[in-house]
């Protein structure tokens, strides 16, 4: 993996990361595909709204159909038939939003699924062997996703088994790559609650490792906006310039604004494709509610600004008989309009740091009600 | 509307209906847009997968969203962005088989939604009226659809009120289309439940009002599998040679066989689609349950034989996996596969007509366990 700077604006930087499987322009949005599916988009949908990464879930795939399953039938890129570049997260994250009897040890964390409540016990080790057997082309070192609120003690613990693991992840990541040609890349990931000298203290620890890229994780868990915008604000600079940095699950529209000012290039979050399904859209004016009575005979598109799909070739009146009859080309179509409502929300972004203007953008967009 | 019968292999018809929207080959299938959308495809996938005409429900879409909602948003082509022929369906089967409280007079049918319990009453004029400003290509008369089992007694009750109805919708229909430059084309209905008496009778009364093709009801509706095909037997040859030949719900590849053996041209059905999502899928060996265990692990397409996108693209352990996920990707897949199946069959039993060897091919076919 290679990742250049090609121009900043401010702190905000214009980036190009380099994957065997493909380029990504940074600042990035990466798609949710949890399951090995982006829900209700087919690949070529996701390529043509110009998508070019996305994510998996290692927890999901592990539970279901199992890691070894999907590497017989061609890794995660052939399995779901996305042939560009995939990051998959570490599992951390789910097992502890989802499995239920969660036990976290210095070894690891035992923990049953949600699917059926079988027994399963992820550590480093196992992490990255799921993700090497994915074939993802970035991968996450396994840490502790340090909830909101904890002590500075919890937190300190937290941070401490985080770098622990980030040492083991990268272990296990060169054992599994010795002797092979391609070879994902891996990140580190950044915790330390909400205490400003505890993340310090982790980034100074997980960069001290070393990775090809560096994320923050342990944001947007439930915390107030100002300590998140904090947190952006102060993580940014401390992390390696030639390396890209990842905000993990951000995927709110304005705060992606304002981690991009910091410095932050990749992004990821359900938020578009979520909402989506439940019939919140974002346009250009902010985010409507399809289902609402005022749109029964409208014949204009959701967002009349819009170059999608949905837009050029359906109403709202359309859309919301759809959602208000639960079809599943509601889902989908909802889906490919916020998608790309994203997607290009991100390619105005970085047409903005290109051209130096993204103070002035950013300060175009941050007040529209999404 | 104009309809050729092109070529004939012993009874088996290969014709073609044009419409002002487009050409329909027959023998034809339709795929069902109960909704005002092919449950899980878009128009383009449709047309990828060479459908013609697809169908449309009066009943779904009188309750929801209106058809007059449907007519500000440009009628059912513009609508749904369907651009091809439509043909639409009375709402007669529908207030039968979905409605509650529902009373039959002479002069129409009382009922309660299945939606919200509101009281509603549709007659033969309001049929008329609902496809008119649905905008269909090819409407039809309003009807009883016999229920079965019935007794003779009723059954001709039931036919005597389908002929008064059929005539006052062609009345209603011939009002309606007064002074328009393009009008639907107006299907008439044959019914008399098991009674082949009756049937021949409804026959003669339906053919004596005269209508631009017509239709078999009262089929498919629970009776044993011989007395559908003695009716299919029967009926056809009765039914005039110059107009297009529909038998009503029918969609079991088999009996589909039998039909086109005996002269029909136009099917529609459910079948493909509703299996789709339930997993169940056709292919040239015969069915199969996609969640089984055995597929599990398996890299081959659904069936080797298809060309469609999902075979192209997909392997049974992804479609599997998809499947036990509940993911929508795989009610896509599945439909896209199980309509492209029965379009691509409708296609091959048209190349056999053409070369005069459709007996062959039923034969050929007849025994593959659909």
């Amino acid at each position: 993996m290679k990742f250049e700077v090609l121009g900043t604006s401010g702190s905000a930087r214009l980036g190009r990361i380099t994957t065997p499987r493909g380029t990504v322009n940074t600042p990035a949005f990466m798609p949710v595909g949890t399951q090995g599916t982006v829900k209700a988009m087919s690949p070529e949908e996701l390529t043509g709204m110009g998508a070019e990464i996305i994510l998996g879930n290692t927890y999901h795939l592990y539970l279901r159909p199992g890691h070894r399953t999907v590497e017989k039938l061609g890794g995660l890129h052939g399995f779901m038939n996305w042939p560009g570049p995939i990051l998959t997260d570490s599992g951390g994250f789910q097992v502890f939003s989802l499995a239920s009897l969660r036990k976290i040890t210095p070894e690891g964390v035992s923990f049953q699924s949600h699917l059926d409540g079988s027994r399963h016990f992820l550590d480093p080790a196992l992490s990255m062997e799921i993700q090497h057997a994915l074939g993802a082309d970035i991968i996450m070192a396994f840490d502790e996703c340090t909830p909101y609120p904890s002590t500075q003690e919890y937190a300190l613990h937290s941070l401490e088994l985080t770098t622990d693991w980030a040492l083991r992840s990268r272990q296990a990541h060169e054992e599994l790559s010795r002797g092979k040609e391609i070879t994902p890349s891996l990140f580190g990931i950044i915790q330390g609650g909400m205490f400003r000298d505890l993340r310090m203290r982790s980034a100074e620890e997980i960069t001290g490792i070393g990775f090809d890229g560096y994320a923050v994780g342990g944001v947007s868990v439930g915390e107030p906006k100002e300590d998140m915008h904090d947190i952006i604000g102060y993580m940014a600079p401390v992390l390696p310039d030639r390396s890209p940095r990842y905000l993990m699950g951000i995927g709110d529209l304005k705060d992606i604004l304002f981690a991009v000012e910091s410095g932050f290039d990749m992004f990821d979050c359900v938020m578009p494709t979520r909402n989506a399904r439940n019939g919140t859209l974002f346009t250009s004016e902010g985010r409507i509610s399809i289902k609402r009575a005022e749109y029964a005979d409208d014949p204009s598109p959701l967002d009349p600004a819009c170059g999608c799909y949905t837009c050029r070739n359906y109403s709202r009146g359309y859309l919301r008989h759809l959602f208000l009859a639960r079809e599943i080309l509601s889902m989908r179509l909802n889906t490919i309009h916020n998608l790309y409502f994203y997607l290009e929300f991100m390619r105005n972004i970085r047409a903005a740091i290109a051209e130096q203007r993204f103070g002035e953008f950013k300060g175009q967009w941050i007040e529209t009600p999404w």
